[in-house]
């Protein structure tokens, strides 16, 4: 049995990044759990930012930003990057974070992060409480720890935080790989 | 040191949905990883869909779709949404689903996910090899075994989906909850 709910914002688990703009001298960083791949090719994801954040208009006016994947460990960092506005102080140096040039953009990355994403806005549309850029994925920088011998990116090592519901979780339990559904019949099969 | 990856669609973790449409009578279902919400008021949502996709015009000509938070028991029926095809299979019948009327929408539920979004479509912009839409969420329904006695919602009790890099992962370990940063700081300054 369903029990009805009011409508609200409960897709989980959702992504929880920090978003790093303005330049590499003068930074300013927040958390977004608002964000999601929209397009494979291009590959484009999207962020949705209240008009009222300190970061907005530097978003809106360069055109760019960095989204940074951060690591269980900087739970800490990553929910007082959420609460705290650049307007009242420095985020970088209040969570002990360190601003680094990204490939591909002017906007400065989060080097404490393990993989990051260089972007470059393609529109801006308001929405209600949000307003949602659009960007265009230009470059991926990631941890030369999470690469395996072979060159395949092993992710699963950067031990990437989700949010669900009010609360930063881990990824728990691997269940399965992308057609696992398909390849464990042909194995039947062939038995 | 960081290492230049080529751009792409890695962001992660992001959700694995099943995305039920058509009708309760003639229902069809498919799994979709792009997805997000975009906006907390109005709450709104985003999925990405290549519009090769069988239920595409299912979407678009109805304008309503259910999203629907599958638990890790249910990630062999969330792959093979993701990889078999309506135009050749009853994906419902393939994999043991059940369509329900879902409030709010014309379109079908998927009564064995726990958690479900009946979601009206505002706009479709193509992109690339993705449309995006973006709905607004008319109505939410959760199992009532998910509330606890004071009527909160137990979602960590789902046991959601999330995908990463081509894998499928339950939640892990809770390592704080949002504003925790600052509570912290506020217990220790009493203490």
């Amino acid at each position: 049995m369903k029990k009805q709910l009011a409508p609200g914002a409960l897709l989980a688990p959702v992504p929880v990044v920090l978003i790093s703009c303005g330049t590499v001298e003068k930074p300013n960083v927040f958390t977004v759990a608002w964000a999601g791949t929209v397009c494979t090719h291009p590959p484009m994801i999207s962020i949705s930012v209240r008009p009222g954040r300190f970061s907005y208009p530097l978003i809106k006016e360069s055109g760019e930003f960095v989204l940074n994947l951060p690591s269980a460990s900087m739970a800490r960092a990553v929910d007082l990057c959420g609460v705290k506005s650049g307007r009242e102080v420095d985020k970088f140096a209040l969570c002990g974070l360190t601003a680094v040039p990204a490939a591909g953009v002017n906007a400065p990355a989060v080097e404490e992060c393990p993989v990051r994403f260089s972007c470059k806005v393609k529109s801006v549309t308001p929405l209600g409480t949000h307003d949602l850029f659009l960007a265009e994925i230009v470059s991926i920088e990631a941890d030369e720890a999470l690469f395996e011998e072979n060159g395949r990116l092993a992710l699963e090592k950067a031990d990437l935080l989700a949010y669900s519901h009010g609360e930063y979780y881990t990824l728990g339990k691997k269940v399965g790989s992308f057609g696992f559904s398909v390849r464990k019949k042909k194995k039947r099969r062939k038995g």
